[in-house]
């Protein structure tokens, strides 16, 4: 499906490290979504790449966008989309700047805590307000930590409390993880979530929104699932824990929107061995951890590799990147094998490199520049 | 010593997050440097900070400079740095960027691998290189990885070569890890380098020179020895290792020659818990490993925090960063107090940041600016 990528990057053998993004993918992706789950409102989750063509493409079709900063929704702005359609996702916010997204039209504010409600209170008054809920999760491949949202029981007393100081208690919203790949996730999160939920309902309090948050997949090198199946579980458990008082829902895709839609072309700068008789060979690329990478932290998101000479005999490899810090290792546990006739200068094509990548890349670690890309 | 820092804090009020140098106080760090190790050559190596007035003051002391890159390079020369005080000292490098430095009159390379010798061959003839040799360190704060350097045997055979090719093979380098605690490793590592060094000379090999690399500490949370007990240890391990043969010494102080010098004031956003009976309170800050704090990473380099609550009463606290990755925390092992008076708005002094934050911070990840810098 990226044929378009491949195609550009032939023709035009653009610079290296250089990240190349198919619109229509991205378009298609949308579109997609929107066919499996028709009664959720899609909040792009901008942080994924912000890139001004996607969020153009985007809004175009329809989609609302998810904001973690007062510099993302300066962006969104100035690619056209109103303020209406804007979520302040991020529970952690200065509460100027929230002040400052209410007087650009701005109703729709995340919190997960009581200092953060207060600011709500004290300068967005009678906005949408959602809590973020803790819930118990595994299976995602990047790792998921407590840093958002609050347990269960708090987050009842928040939004009674957000009620109580004239805010629009809206609802509740959770996130099981990025790159989850247990789709049973979805129906214990949302398990947890409707007891709360119809709990507040009969006190008065009128909740009436689920966020879903993100955690649908891109494609690296382990197998997932395909789109549909994850709204088939989606949609499943929310029938099962919801039944005929269906909420409204949000989902706030990043990753399944234009991971798969991005190709990042390196070049290979140097291979060698630390002793004659090493048995792997360092393969250095132009691009590393600090260079748009960030996610191979910890080797947890394991991107796939293509070379010229795919296809000819492997050996084993560990895969690094061009700067004199020792930690920009990409891999180096994880079994990667690349072609024995792998060359300096040749060019590897790293796939689904759409999502959390250009906006992670330092702004000249070494001196080198930050990644480029180009959207077609 | 950072006194001129908080007055500048105190009377500016800068936005934060915001870093600030003291610029006497590297000056201070490279005269005693000079003064305690007279015969080394000091290369400050830029990547640590390579704001313009550092190496402008550092240039105007006599300092040369050890550069990772093309862009660094380009820096260096653009505040006035002659190319024959240059290093290129990464040793993985592309063809086209040697060949560049060459013509701009660059003669001094590191390497560490045939491949990149036949390219220095190629395009740097007659260049001065030294290649970097493994040797087998631990007490390091910052991860040291296989990433670079060669195995001795190998090194020995590649300066062979590489005076066979036309390459003026100068000398060895070596790097004992950064924020390196225990002085014992320089000994460890000059007795390994000697060997070769010695065995190279003995062949008609003229190496004459012994890169240091870095490894100097600054001041995190962990006690130093200061910089007198690490140069008399490097000192004592010279005499030992090469007697009344002493070669010409290079050292490259990066962390050492500019963290002490940075304080990056903060901004707290919020303060959680995640139930009403969590034992640690969530300070979250308006800088993270994505703003400049990447060497958290793993909670490596645990920084000293100053606030303006000091010796009130304290409890245990995560420390995280704005951003709505879940990986964006500073410290949740490691035992940090804060105090319990703490508030939303207070600002926060993170100690010893000068060296290793500007360059790492992202271009916008979640849209936040990259660190701004002053030096003063």
């Amino acid at each position: 499906m990226t044929e378009r990528i491949f195609r550009y990057l032939r023709e035009q053998q653009p610079e290296t490290p250089c990240l190349v993004i198919d619109l229509d993918m991205v378009e298609h992706n949308f579109r997609r979504m929107r066919e499996l789950l028709p009664a959720a409102h899609i909040f792009y989750a901008m942080k994924a790449n912000p890139a001004a063509p996607i969020l153009t493409r985007l809004a175009g079709l329809g989609s609302r966008f998810d904001t973690a900063s007062r510099g993302e929704i300066e962006i969104a702005m100035a690619t056209g989309v109103s303020a209406d359609r804007i979520s302040f996702g991020n529970t952690i916010k200065k509460e100027r700047d929230i002040a400052w997204a209410y007087q650009q039209g701005v109703r729709l504010f995340a919190f997960d805590s009581e200092a953060e409600l207060q600011k709500l209170a004290r300068v967005a008054p009678g906005a949408r307000v959602f809590c973020r809920v803790l819930v118990d999760c595994g299976g995602a491949e990047w790792p998921l930590s407590r840093k958002f949202g609050c347990s269960p029981e708090m987050a009842k007393d928040l939004l009674r409390k957000a009620k109580a100081q004239g805010l629009d208690a809206y609802g509740v919203s959770f996130h099981v993880g990025s790159q989850q790949t247990d789709l049973e996730q979805w129906d214990k999160a949302l398990g947890q979530i409707s007891q709360m939920f119809f709990a507040l309902v009969e006190e008065g309090v009128d909740v009436r929104m689920v966020n879903l948050g993100g955690g649908f997949p891109a494609q690296y090198r382990a197998e997932v699932r395909g789109i549909e199946a994850y709204c088939e579980a989606v949609t499943r458990a929310l029938v099962r824990h919801f039944g005929n008082r269906m909420p409204e829902v949000i989902i706030e895709p990043g990753r399944s929107m234009v991971g798969d839609a991005g190709v990042l072309q390196t070049e290979v700068v140097l291979i060698s061995r630390k002793s004659a008789n090493d048995r792997k060979r360092w393969v250095y690329l132009d691009v590393g951890k600090f260079g748009g990478l960030a996610e191979t932290m910890d080797e947890s998101i394991k991107y796939r590799l293509r070379t010229p000479r795919d296809g000819t005999r492997t050996g084993p490899v560990i895969v690094a990147g061009p700067t004199c810090d020792s930690a920009d290792i990409l891999y180096e546990k994880t079994d990667y094998r690349l072609p024995l006739s792998l060359k300096v200068g040749d060019r590897i094509d790293i796939l689904s490199t759409g999502a959390y990548t250009t906006t992670y890349s330092s702004v000249a670690f070494n001196g080198f520049q930050p990644l480029k890309s180009v959207c077609i």
